[in-house]
């Protein structure tokens, strides 16, 4: 199978499973589910759970186990994106092309519907860690610690505070190996853990993962400035217009392209223990390099 | 050992937990554990943690096991409260006679304090839940539901969807058996749980918890129309303001006063199967029929 077709039939699985845990529910306010689904279903790329899906499968090989795992790690993002485009924070009035969460349900509701993708991701782990073993309380552990204040809302933290100030270059490393990268990572990471990978193959995925969230940053950061509009779905330049620190502004657009080969390749060549089984997972490292949104 | 002294204990006790789970860490910025602790530490008055505690105590002594649930439960009433007060939502600037949460950080920083406190709550259940047993990630799970959609958040999302609207009484119920009741109902049910309670023992107290959770609503409404705003450390006359649905407007204040009699009744007949051993839960269902804040 080509990478494409092996991507999209992953892609198709996460959107099953995200269409299942997500159906109506009669219980549940229709307005919040509404307010979720219109985040989670437009049109993200799904790097993260297939991510997660493609380390499991460096392991084992029916991905039942993992997928509450991998649909939970696409909350948790989207989570972060609604909160993050409320007026308070980036004030981003569309994303993928499509009008922000804030604007089409309100600020109450958009808060509420990114409190509930956080909450609704550990009901989604927690419910299959009850039924299953102990690997997968340890991966439902180990993602509420990478989205967590040392993680992921730890590092939204730095940005928010370090806008129109210059920060050196150690704290924009923390700042993104936080922010993008604990998500990132939890995906290389979760994965491994639920198909009950050893300690050295897991240090191992670590180091991937932390040079794949590097790569990922660099090209955002690269896509901001000579992305083109139509199909990235958002204005350019938001980070200049923010004071944001990014590796364009902190290196320049030349040596941000360097640093961008080198962690793919850096993170390609530590797949090279899997030998073939790892083929997807590099060309999936490539494909984020190569992306237009 | 008398209620009053018996509480306290308690409260000591959630507290010393509190300190330790959020104590200064290195790789966490600085400002998000200070708003997070701010909100924690505004002089909340533990009830529902304290609850989860006696619950326990009805079936075991040793609370180590229950305390990472009984202070993630107060991390999350926390942060929804911090998120409650945001200007989309309530817009207060006021809570038990401190500046609101973003007053004081800043409404980027509220949002990711409120965040940060559900996401470490269930990073502090699941680091128990690793060490632990099958109980614990039962009681995770729990909390996980009772917080949702399904939960909390749903009955948030009814209330905010139901302002300057007449409701009738059965979404009223509902509203406030989500909104408010289901944190409640967790701190009954996961001491249970944690305590490996038998079946019919938690049924029982899921009903003792109804109870008390309407019981604590409509006083909690009785209180905005009747309280002392110097003991109540925020403004009275709010809900009316907002044209918030309550007990009182719904069946007046002597209904009102009647039905907080009969469900706190109810609730502490519901106790009588456990005894003597049942005392401080006893104490405590009265406390808060009595509480002036």
């Amino acid at each position: 199978m080509d990478f494409k077709t092996e991507f999209n039939n992953k892609v198709n699985t996460v959107n099953t499973y995200l269409e299942k845990y997500l159906e109506n529910k009669t219980d549940v306010p229709a307005t919040i589910l509404e307010s979720m689904r219109y985040s989670l279903f437009a049109g993200g790329k799904r790097i993260r759970p297939v991510l997660m899906m493609a380390s499991y499968e460096l392991f084992e090989d029916n991905t039942d186990v993992v997928m509450p795992f991998a649909c939970a790690l696409e909350m948790i993002h989207t989570y972060s994106l609604i909160h993050d485009d409320l007026p308070a924070m980036d004030n981003s009035d569309l994303r993928r092309g499509r009008k922000t969460n804030h604007i089409v349900f309100g600020e109450a509701i958009a808060v509420l519907a990114g409190d509930a993708l956080l909450n609704y991701a550990f009901e989604t782990m927690l419910s299959s860690a009850v039924a299953n073993s102990e690997k997968t309380i340890r991966a439902a552990a180990y993602m509420a610690t990478c989205s967590g204040i040392g993680g992921m809302i730890g590092g939204q933290v730095i940005d928010i505070l370090s806008e129109n100030k210059v920060i050196d270059e150690t704290t924009m490393q923390e700042l993104h190996t936080k922010k993008t990268g604990a998500l990132i990572r939890s995906g290389a990471i979760c994965g491994a853990i639920c198909a009950g990978a050893d300690e050295g193959k897991i240090k191992l995925l670590e180091e991937y993962a932390l040079n794949l969230g590097l790569a990922f940053q660099i090209k955002d950061d690269i896509l901001d400035v000579e992305g083109d509009v139509s199909k990235l779905g958002k204005p350019t330049g938001g980070d200049t217009e923010l004071c944001k620190n990014t590796y364009v502004s902190l290196y320049g657009i030349d040596r941000a392209k360097e640093m961008l080969e080198e962690s793919t390749n850096k993170a390609k060549a530590l797949l090279g223990e899997f030998g073939k089984k790892a083929s997807f997972l590099i060309d999936f490292t490539d494909y984020l390099l190569k992306r237009d949104n």
